[in-house]
């Protein structure tokens, strides 16, 4: 069974406690923010995942989506909870309030995507895509656009597309074909066949609102042109009403391994009515702030699948009778222990609690981060946080979306043969999580990006937030007699991540290639390393607390138990990570390409 | 696409080149095979695989199967390439001659049910079980029983299920609640209901032969009073044909992530007629002889699956075009690069290739000392030959499983977007070799197997087979010049094996949950290590043949890369599992069962 109470008060150690949560709210942008408004919006949206979005994550999932005469038809109950959504206000919760929003920090949105995503993946993704088309929008929209389309889409009344995918090109956009021809009235005619559009066509909000690369026919060739279009499924009247329908339309959908109510279109449009969004052949730029913005949120998806992984697998190993303890029967009244008092099956429990309360907490760092980079009271301040941001963002993405998948298939592995059966609901969550991997740029895509386009920039400025606060915790707890070993192994860990580092920029500098055979477990160590200093200051912020007699002594006793349990158990990896970036590229580009 | 070439030839090289064939031979069972009939029966056996069940792979995955008033349907030319399996004598590969069998090593039946799996996985469950149905009817039948069942069943006509699990007992089958009567003729009345019964009915043979584990009235409690039973769906007429319906029926299917061609049955036994297989109340004993045989078999379906995965991802990386090589075009007549040339490409393709060409190795090595248990000229040898099997069985089922999923992915992940969806048809290698993680024991169960009943029996003596030709190969080859740093590799991995191997036994001793907590670990461990060593054999066979020019120096060269890859960049998992194994149980087991 999908398993779900939100994690209140894990959030709320991360915020406030693990964080420092009032930094944000000192910005000028949140003066009326303050952790207990946190705590209430949090609470509520906690209600309305788990008691509207959870009930239909099985049945959405049953049902799928249907495509008739180019009309999707999301799952039943589908439409209702979308109305719920909007009218909560919660597509509104981080949106800039001159637009209609509730400009609550990013931080906010973050930890209310992440229960939605732990309750239903599939019904995040309509939202989700909304947000990343507002982000390219917002940025490099003109003011007419923005006035137009932004309060619309913050309400949810209408919502969003990103159109970039064709079937011949992917990761390499510098290959796409859909042609914008300029009209005399400024806008644009564009016509061409895309794929794989999540939330393309769907019957949850008026109109849909397509932001579509596309190419002028006096583009250079390759990524350098390609621009950014709007394009509307129904056109605006004067009156703000969609009015006539536009030249696009849901061709096919696809059939999926899993996220099965999520309508994945693929749309055709036919001189279909545009305005560009941005400069003609800068659509780059604007895609890739949406696509910065996505791939948090699929990073987040990952999280909310490992908590929900984690909270499945719990309840079904404290009740699921089998077999007796290897220290004696601990429970000699029943038939047999439960399965939770087997060192097995604690392995798999705690590495997926450490990995939804390491990703929450690592989350949590980046999300007022980039809150720090939008609204940070100075420039210094906003280029420090959005170093930080860019360094991290395909570390979130795919760390987080591997750990989700690893938590899930952790769980279906702690349900054993029941997990492989539809009906116990867990085999759903490695089906549905395993997309997470693979758009928004590929996991691979991610590594790649990290050491090709975050470290080399100014010397690696980008690692500075990372680093420092990392060296100068080690400095400081050296001693710390509440930390004992951890800090050596923190230490250790990182001397692996620097040194790695230097060898990825040296090598990477003379072969790009030594970058590019390095990037998959580069990532993965700088990963492990900033989860590990963020247990490390866990624990520091814990024991003290959970000396104090009261109802949170055992909250504090398991978060110091998860960081022990990750540095036994999960930093190690860091050891053999750094052996294999030291062996280079040799044995892996040995073979002729066609000798494979 | 599923893509699927017979490895013939790295089976050869497996068979005569890195193990020796010729030593099988010798043996008074097998004194009419030789290499090249090997060969040639592989040959066919990869013909029938890739040109009759892999065309039903992907269609038997959407038709699934069906149950209709207790009988199950298969998909569509199921029964048509069963009836052809059975034909082409495929059922009676390596069963013994005295009852129809043609008596081929059972390492000729493995590399056949390789090829069965990569395949088609859920084709192979139906042959699979009737397999595992022999071991205990061959090793604990009565000669009656023997005469009027085995030769149906190695022929095809019938087949056979396990009928193990219940719906609160799967791992803990002292727990089981069907029941069995005596009756005054010496047969027995069955009654209970058994769920996730692979083959359990269907409309592929013309009867089933279920092996029951039952329960008798007088029996002690837990799993020293459970009993074997033999019980067909038809009753057998005088003349051998199938008679009277006996008192089993399927009651349902299960809807499972994957596997859908075969049938998981729900069946409820009441006052069936059966046979007790072996002594009363020691039917565990019996089951075991099955399930290790089918252990084994579920260990090759990873393997399968792994070379199944490899060849998709190659054919598709071969041909999909995206973007240039970091090191400049290398297809510059192309419009892009096709996607192989990528390092993080390579990282994926060189990981499944050596998942399966280890698997191979391996598993070819842990079939021939099967061969040897059976047959082998005097006990001393058949003993040491039974003492490797035994040690190496939980290693072939959770190594190659876990290895055939992550090659399953790997998979996935090739081909990006495209591999979520179902037309390409390797999403489908995921769900179907997911189970295989599971079922015959979850791999934590192998685990514990490994430790708690492997590792203890006289000393470690089970231990002798795989670590006194390690030993002796390190020594004899510190020195050779072919190896270069792989002996020293090998020597390191090898050294914290002994080290964690004394360590588990050491704690393990006093506390079992310290075996338990290391077990995972351990087993992996141990298995990288045994495929560390099959490597570095692997390149001392092959560095001298890659001189000699001629068709095969791409294959040795081949094999070469692939070692090197494998000591560069999947050995080095080894360091952080010593340090993993050495953590002990501390951290596992510190939170309190409802802290969870």
């Amino acid at each position: 069974m999908q398993t779900y109470t939100p994690p209140l008060r894990d959030m709320k150690f991360v915020l406030t406690e693990l964080h420092d949560f009032s930094r944000l709210t000192t910005l000028a942008a949140f003066s009326e923010v303050d952790a207990d408004l946190a705590e209430t919006v949090l609470e509520e949206g906690g209600k309305f995942t788990s008691e509207v979005l959870l009930p239909l994550n099985v049945s959405g999932d049953r049902e799928g989506c249907r495509l008739e005469n180019g009309v999707v038809t999301t799952p039943k109950g589908f439409r209702e909870a979308y109305r719920q959504f909007c009218e909560g206000g919660w597509s509104a919760l981080s949106a800039p309030p001159e637009f209609g929003g509730q400009g609550l920090p990013e931080t906010i949105g973050m930890m209310l995507s992440e229960m939605i995503c732990a309750t239903n993946l599939s019904f995040g993704l309509y939202p989700g895509l909304t947000g990343g088309a507002m982000v390219a929008l917002r940025k490099y929209g003109s003011e007419e656009l923005k006035a137009q389309y932004l309060p619309k889409m913050i309400s949810g009344e209408w919502s969003g597309s990103m159109c970039l995918t064709e079937a011949h090109c992917g990761t390499d956009l510098g290959l796409l074909r859909t042609k914008a021809v300029p009209q005399e009235d400024g806008t644009y005619r564009v016509s061409g066949a895309k794929i794989f559009i999540s939330a393309g066509e769907h019957d949850l909000s008026e109109n849909i609102i397509h932001l579509v690369l596309a190419r002028l026919a006096d583009a250079p060739a390759g990524i350098k042109g390609i621009s950014l279009f709007l394009v509307p499924k129904y056109l605006p009247r004067e009156d703000g009403t969609p009015g006539e329908r536009n030249g696009v339309l849901c061709t096919g959908i696809e059939h999926k391994m899993g996220i099965k109510a999520s309508a994945t279109c693929q749309l055709a449009f036919d001189d279909a009515k545009g305005w560009l969004v941005g400069a003609p052949h800068k659509g780059m730029q604007a895609m890739f702030a949406m696509m910065n913005a996505e791939r948090l949120g699929v990073g987040i998806q990952g999280l909310g699948i490992a908590e929900v992984s984690y909270q499945s697998a719990v309840a079904y190993a404290k009740e699921r009778l089998q077999g007796r303890s290897l220290a004696g029967a601990k429970y000699p009244a029943l038939p047999a222990d439960p399965i939770v008092v087997h060192p097995d099956v604690r392995r798999m429990l705690m590495t997926m609690r450490v990995n939804a309360e390491g990703c929450r907490a690592l989350g949590a760092w980046v999300a007022m981060t980039l809150d720090v980079a939008e609204h940070g009271a100075d420039e210094r301040q906003r280029r420090d946080a959005e170093d930080f941001v860019a360094l991290m963002t395909p570390v979130v993405k795919a760390l987080f979306t591997d750990l989700g998948f690893e938590s899930a298939n952790l769980a279906v592995q702690t349900y054993g043969g029941h997990g492989y059966i539809a009906d116990h609901e867990v085999e759903q969550l490695v089906r549905d999580s395993r997309i997470a991997m693979i758009y928004e740029g590929t996991n691979g895509i991610q590594a790649l990006d990290l050491v090709g386009r975050k470290l080399p920039p100014h010397m690696g400025r980008n690692l500075r937030g990372l680093f420092h606060p990392i060296a100068a915790f080690i400095a400081e707890n050296k001693e710390n007699p509440l930390l004992g070993e951890m800090v050596a192994g923190l230490e250790r860990a990182f001397g692996a991540l620097q040194l790695a580092t230097g060898q990825v920029a040296e090598r990477g500098m003379k072969d790009p290639e030594e970058a590019g055979a390095a990037a998959t477990d580069y990532l993965r160590l700088i990963g492990l390393v900033s989860l590990a200093y963020l247990w490390a200051r866990t624990v520091a912020v814990a024991v003290p607390k959970s000396f104090a007699a009261g109802p949170d002594q055992a909250f504090y006793s398991g978060k110091i138990a998860s960081a022990r349990f990750f540095y036994d158990r999960v930093l190690p990896e860091s050891a053999s990570l750094y052996l294999k970036i030291k062996a280079g590229k040799a044995s892996m580009m040995a073979l002729a390409d066609d000798a494979f």
